[in-house]
Order: structure tokens, then C-alpha cells, then sequence
């Protein structure tokens, strides 16, 4: 295989080649650190880059494999951390001036399993300051491999480019309110916002403890699998689903609206379209009262932020990027009834999605309703919508929400949206092998590659 | 039997007598009518008393198990429900001028469960108005069996009193922050705060949902069982259980300390002393940072009050009692922020007390620290403590939690609670049984009766 073809081979094509021989860990971590080096500076994916650690896990990797140790699929595949992800050592500064030179003196639980899978570990990737308010100018916006003028997305946007440029096979990522989801689908990439709770965030710095997931984001739904095994130290039982018979609900109520780019409607169309012919059948179903979200996503996520940010925000105001202070203030004002409210609001959601997952097995929505903007929103704001109203639901709910590639609009990727009932991850995963085999999602970016290239090997 | 025993025996004992012919529901129904209609002048436990139809309840299960028809322990037993229960076609006040007309279309859950059963329901109980504030003076303070001129607690004091008065055999109360155990402590009898969730709350009117619990009181641990497995619909699985060899954890923070009664300190250091006699192993435990409790108590319940009744309080803020208003319009000064911390408290409170029960199998303290005082306060201060100090934990960690009369101080009852695992509330109950019987707590109060008459029969 030729550098870009390995650096864009499947987990399992490359996990093959390590075992037959004819590729070893240390050769491929060289070529991604190789990439970074070409095409970082373009992109601001990574805040740290551990390139000698990482070469010394990949030598100690291919030692293993070749004395017959096999951690599995994961074993000396590079990945990368979103950099709130504590790693015993090496500087986490969750994109803040606050942490510059934080050193944790532990890891992280997602960082203990990835090092017992074998992963290379390649550094740590970009985001907005703590997740939330904006990019801090410290460390600045990570850009799309699409158009690197455009954002990747917030707030795992490090993660999402740097999978989706071929600078690492898979990354961890976090979603409070669409973090994983969104920038893989401005980027390209698949990322899994899993069940609440399924994998543990000791160790991860907190945005808003009810509503923070943590996940993988890898270029297709196998690979995904594949880093959710390992995060979760549980087994991987997603396998393609025959969709025949599959019953999948489209959201009417995200599927259409006054918010979305004509070019996003058209692609979901036609991933429905190809579902359809692949013998899915597929209804509308509708949640009531979605109207109500964005308040209540307002009411849980700030106040739970600011109550963590309280004492730093008092000692030093001036370190956040204005964005991010902004938001922690306005969490102070709003006040435990309405808070309450959002709860409750938020069982009855949970309920009702869980309703419409009794009749059909999955629900399809759009992720965003527009591709990548110019810059990173947390809330950007378009004919009075938000960039997180189609992927919050999921956080609110906890149930599990998986974006994928379905396909581009004029250059740019559009991502879809699977969700399925808590604990059914596999299901939204098995569904997106099968989707992504369907669609024409699987591009190489322009980024130090040929456009439009085929990725897939045979 | 005289009619004094057959008022004061066991829910078994009276079912033996159903079967066996001594005895007929029609019969023990008329009594507990006529003892209402003798005592509850003097005591108020009662806002609806639905004579009629209790004895048309009666009338149908001599009816089923004369003909064979036999729905368990519970047929043709009576028992009362507290007035926020919905009753179809009777009135449920929720002790509240608000809703004093307030006749609902539909039973609660439990209502539904309890007539399932074959309970007999007499009526509905006295509560502090929708069990909170105070007692509104439409309704007036439910005083108490021992002493008529103090008060059976809040806010299942109706319910309390009723079943320590012999006026029926159990009921069913709600606990938010020991609303069932703080008025089974100061009535002398025995109330279950089950397991968050056990019982369903359908039907059943809420102060502050993530608080609310909803159990039996009745005159022993073993007939609280069987009102539990009613109210659940689930299996009855309590036992009196072996004391010998069981651990048991005395909680040094709630123990002791400067707010509690001489009087409480020595029942409960006699019953820590009977325990021990009967081979129990007694050790100290500590739960960190209990002194945090009453705040985040107040950040929960106050805004998850106040959000149900906004709307009610903007429109008739005049016919709420002064100190129930007084808490709801408290309830909207509490932060988001707060309301976060004390959900923060709350989750490591519980982790605490699973850690504390990993080494023990139960958790000994008083209920409450002092005796039955003259009026109803939900927070009586009293050297700084609160009523509810020794019993809240339960209710923000949703542990189950029992109270049991452990013997008298200047003749007033005074409460022991034990604290278990979530989903151990058979084992609270079976220990509750074993303590029961070591214990002088089995009296009749001299309402009506003689004093301290052994309530047990052979």
C-alpha cells in the first residue's frame, strides 16, 4: 500500500497487515506523525503531539505482536485524545489558558483502557475552552480538511479533523450537546455519542455533568466499534445489519425545516432514498414539544457548568475566552425552578422518544442542518435555529446517537443521524455499517491528498 | 376477641380470623368506623371518612372469600390512604384550600393496587397542606394518640395517627424528607420510606419529584410488608431475621449530638444494647460532610416544589397557609447553580452511604431527635438542628429507610431508623421484624384505651 492508502485503510485492514507482517506499528505511527507534521500547521488539530512516547508505545506494540501478545484489533493503531482527556504526564489543558500547564499525574479510565487495547496514543487534540463557549485564542480554531477555511466544528473538532485528514486512525471525543456529532459530520467522519454512562469519565474534565458523553469518532461505524470496545472494556458486537425489513423513523420534525441548507436536504433524501431500495422501510415519526429543547438544554447544561467553573471564574475572569465567560455568567442567573423544569422536561423527551423506538428501530434525522460554517458556534445561529437542535435531544435523552457521513454538498460533507434506544449502541452502529456501505460518503479530503479519491481498499 | 384486641392485632392475625370465621371483614370494618366516629374528634386524622362505601368494600370481600375468592392478606382489611392519593369520584384536598372541591376522575396506582388487594379504604388522612409548609387551619393539625395536646408530625401525620389509634390497620403515606418516618416516630408505629421508585407515584400528588417517596405505615414491620407487597404489587419477601452475627452500623453523626433529647439518646442506647444481647455486632460508621445535608436538601425540594405550583401561586396566593406560601415563594430565590450542588452532594452522599453498607447490613440512627412537640413544623429548630435532619439522607440518596418505635420517653414514643441498600427493603423490613420483638414498643396508646396495655397477642 502507498502512505495515503495505509493512513486510510479500516482499523481491521490495517490490524491484518500488522499480523501478516506486511505493515508493523512503528512504521505506521512514523507515517502519521509524518502527516501531522505536513498538514497540522494547516489544520491546528492537535494541541500536543507526544511524538516520542508515542513511537515507544509503537515499539513496545510491535515487540508484543511479534512475541504473540495480542491486545486485538486496537494494537498499535494511533489514536488521539481530545485534550480534556487526563494522561498521567503529558499536559492536558482542555483548551483554556486556565490549564496551560496542567500536568495530570494520572490517567484518565478511557486513557488506561486505550493503553491496555495496544492503542498508540498520538497526542492530544483540539477543542473549544472546556468544551463549551468558544475557541480560546490561545490555541485557536482547528479547520475543516474539507476547506480549511471553514471550522471543523466544536467542541471535539481536533479529534474530528485529525480522523478525518488521515493524521490518526480513530479519537476520542466528548458530547454535551452534539460535541462528537457535529463536528464529524462538518468533517466528514462517524462519531458515536454512546448510552449515558456506558463509557466512564474519571478522568475527564467535566462541561455539564447530566448531559457529558464521551466516544469514539473514527472514519467509518466499524472502526467505531472497534475504539467503543476499548473505551468500554466490553465486548464488540456491532456486525452489518441486512436492512430488509429494518423499520426507521425519519424525525419530521428535524427531517425538514426553515433552518436547513437545501444541499442537507437533498443529501438525507437521498441516503433515505438508497435505505429505501435496500429494503428499509421508513416512516415519519413525530416528538412533541422539540420546540421546547434549546430552553431546556439552556437551563441543565449552563447552571451544571458554572457550577464547576464558580471559583475560577471568580479568581480569574480574564482568563476565558469572552464566549466562554459569557456563558458561565449567564449560568448564575438561571435560577432552580427552571432547572427543574428542563428535568422534567427532559423525562417526558426521553419518553417520548422511547415511545416512537417501540414502533420502528432506529430514528434518522440530519445532524446539523447546514455543512461546516466559517467559524466555530456553539450556538450559531441561522433563521433562529441552533447548531445543536438536531444532536442535544440525544443528550438529554442519554440515548444513543450516531452521526456518519451520508454524502456532500457542493465539496462539503452532511452527516446523518442514527438514534436508537439506550443500550442499543450496537444497533445504531450495525446500522451505520450497513448505511455507510450504502452511500457515497467515504471521500479522502483535498487536504495533501487527491480530491474525491476513492478510500476504500478492496 | 374484645374489640380492643381486634383493633390492635396483627394484619395476619385478623386474616386467620377472616378464614377461620371468628371474624368478618363486615364486622372489623364497623368497628374501625365507630372507633373513628369515638376518637378522631379528639385527634383529626381524618378529612374524609367514606363510611358508605368502606362498608360496601366490606361487604363484597366477606362476599369473595365466603365464595372462595381469597386476594391475599390484605382482603377485607382496613386501611386509609393520605389525602393526596386520588380517589375516583372522593375528594382529594391534598389538605389544601386549593383543592378542597377537588374530586378526581381516576384512582392513583396505588389506590388501584390496594383495592386489588381487597383493602377495605376507609378514608383519607390529615396531611400538612400537599404535605409541605404546615398545616392549613381549614383543616387543622392531626393531634397526636399519646398526647392530644402535641402533634402527630407532618406530613403523613393522619395517616400515623390513624393507624397508632387502632382506627385502622395501615396506610398509606408519602415521604419527601421523612414525612412517613418522622409521624411513625412520634405515633409509636412502624413506616417504610421504600426504595426511589418502588412504589409508583401515579395518581399521587408531588411535592418535589426527585424526593418523593411513597410507603406503608402500620402497627409492625411485618404488617408494613404486606402493605408494601400491595403497594408494589410485587412478592412479599420479609422474614424476622436471625440478629446473630448481623453487622449493624451505628451512625456516630446522627447518634449523638447536642440537638437530641436525654430521653431519645437512652431508648436508643437501650435498643444498640438489646441488639447486641440478641448477637448483633455493632460498629461505628461516619458519612463524611452530613452537615451539608439541610442545605442541599432545601436547594432540591424548594425549586421542585415551587415549579409545580407556580401557576396555582401567581392565581390564589392568599389560600395557601402563610408558611407553605412562604416555602414556594422561598423556592424561587434558589439558583440553577445551587440546585446543581446540591445534585452533586447528593450523588456522593449516596456513594458514601453504599460505601458505609458495603460493611455493614444496616444503617442505626434515632429518626428524629427529640419526642412529638406540640405543633406541626416542618423544620423545627431546636439547637440548630431540623426535624428532618436524621431522615432526609434517605430521601437524596433514595436508600430505603424504616422506623420503628424502639420504647417510650415520659411516655411519648420515641423512633429508631435502619438504613439499607437500594433494593433492600425486605432486609429493613426482616430486621424491623427481629427488632420489633426484642423491643418495648408494642403499646396501646391511652386514647380511648388502657395504657400501656401489650398490644401483642399470644
Amino acid at each position: 500500500m502507498r502512505n495515503s492508502e495505509i493512513l486510510f485503510a479500516s482499523i481491521p485492514q490495517v490490524a491484518a497487515c500488522y499480523r501478516s507482517g506486511s505493515l508493523s506499528p512503528v512504521e505506521v505511527t512514523r507515517a502519521c506523525l509524518a502527516r501531522i507534521e505536513e498538514l497540522d500547521p494547516a489544520l491546528n488539530a492537535f494541541i500536543s503531539v507526544t511524538a516520542e512516547l508515542a513511537l515507544a508505545q509503537a515499539v513496545q506494540a510491535e515487540t508484543e505482536l511479534r512475541s504473540g501478545t495480542d491486545r486485538g484489533p486496537l494494537h498499535g493503531i494511533p489514536v488521539a485524545l481530545k485534550d480534556l482527556t487526563d494522561t498521567a504526564g503529558v499536559r492536558t489543558t482542555c483548551g483554556s489558558r486556565l490549564l496551560a500547564d496542567h500536568v495530570p499525574g494520572q490517567d484518565a479510565v478511557v486513557t488506561v483502557r486505550l493503553r491496555e487495547a495496544g492503542a498508540v496514543l498520538l497526542g492530544k487534540t483540539n477543542l473549544l475552552e472546556f468544551a463549551y463557549g468558544s475557541v480560546h485564542p490561545d490555541y485557536g480554531q482547528t479547520n475543516n480538511p474539507w476547506d480549511v477555511t471553514r471550522t471543523s466544528g466544536g467542541s471535539s473538532g481536533g479529534s474530528a479533523a485529525a480522523v478525518a485528514a488521515g493524521l490518526c486512525f480513530a479519537a476520542f471525543g466528548t458530547d454535551t450537546g452534539g460535541s462528537i456529532r457535529i463536528p464529524a459530520a462538518y468533517c466528514g467522519v462517524t462519531g458515536l455519542k454512546p448510552t449515558y454512562g456506558l463509557v466512564p469519565l474519571d478522568g475527564v474534565f467535566p462541561l455539564s455533568w447530566s448531559l457529558d458523553h464521551g466516544g469514539p469518532i473514527a472514519r467509518s461505524s466499524g472502526d467505531a466499534a472497534l475504539m467503543l470496545a476499548a473505551l468500554t472494556g466490553g465486548p464488540h458486537d456491532a456486525a452489518p445489519r441486512d436492512l430488509q425489513g429494518v423499520r426507521l423513523g425519519v424525525l419530521a420534525e428535524h427531517a425538514r425545516g426553515p433552518d436547513m441548507q437545501q444541499g442537507v436536504v437533498e443529501v438525507f433524501d437521498q441516503a433515505c432514498d438508497a435505505l429505501r431500495r435496500a429494503g428499509a422501510v421508513l416512516v415519519e415519526v413525530h416528538i412533541p414539544q422539540l420546540d421546547r429543547m434549546d430552553t431546556a438544554m439552556m437551563h441543565v447544561l449552563l447552571p451544571e457548568a458554572s457550577a464547576v467553573h464558580a471559583a475560577w471564574l471568580q479568581q480569574s475572569p480574564g482568563a476565558y475566552a469572552p464566549d466562554t465567560r459569557m456563558h458561565l455568567e449567564q449560568g448564575f442567573a438561571v435560577s432552580g425552578v427552571e432547572h427543574v423544569r428542563a428535568q422534567q422536561y427532559r423525562r417526558k423527551l426521553a419518553l417520548d422518544f422511547l415511545a416512537a423506538l417501540t414502533d420502528v428501530d432506529a430514528i434518522l434525522s440530519p445532524t446539523v442542518a447546514w455543512v461546516a460554517p466559517h467559524e466555530d458556534p456553539v450556538v450559531s445561529d441561522n433563521e433562529g435555529s441552533t447548531e445543536a437542535r438536531r444532536t442535544a435531544p440525544a443528550n438529554l435523552t442519554g440515548f444513543p446517537a450516531l452521526s456518519l457521513n451520508a454524502g456532500f454538498s457542493e465539496g462539503l460533507p452532511v452527516g446523518l443521524q442514527i438514534t436508537t434506544r439506550p443500550g442499543a449502541d450496537a444497533l445504531a452502529l450495525s446500522l451505520g455499517m450497513s448505511l455507510e456501505a450504502l452511500l457515497d460518503g467515504n471521500r479522502i479530503p483535498p487536504l495533501g491528498g487527491t480530491p474525491t479519491t476513492e478510500r476504500r481498499t478492496p
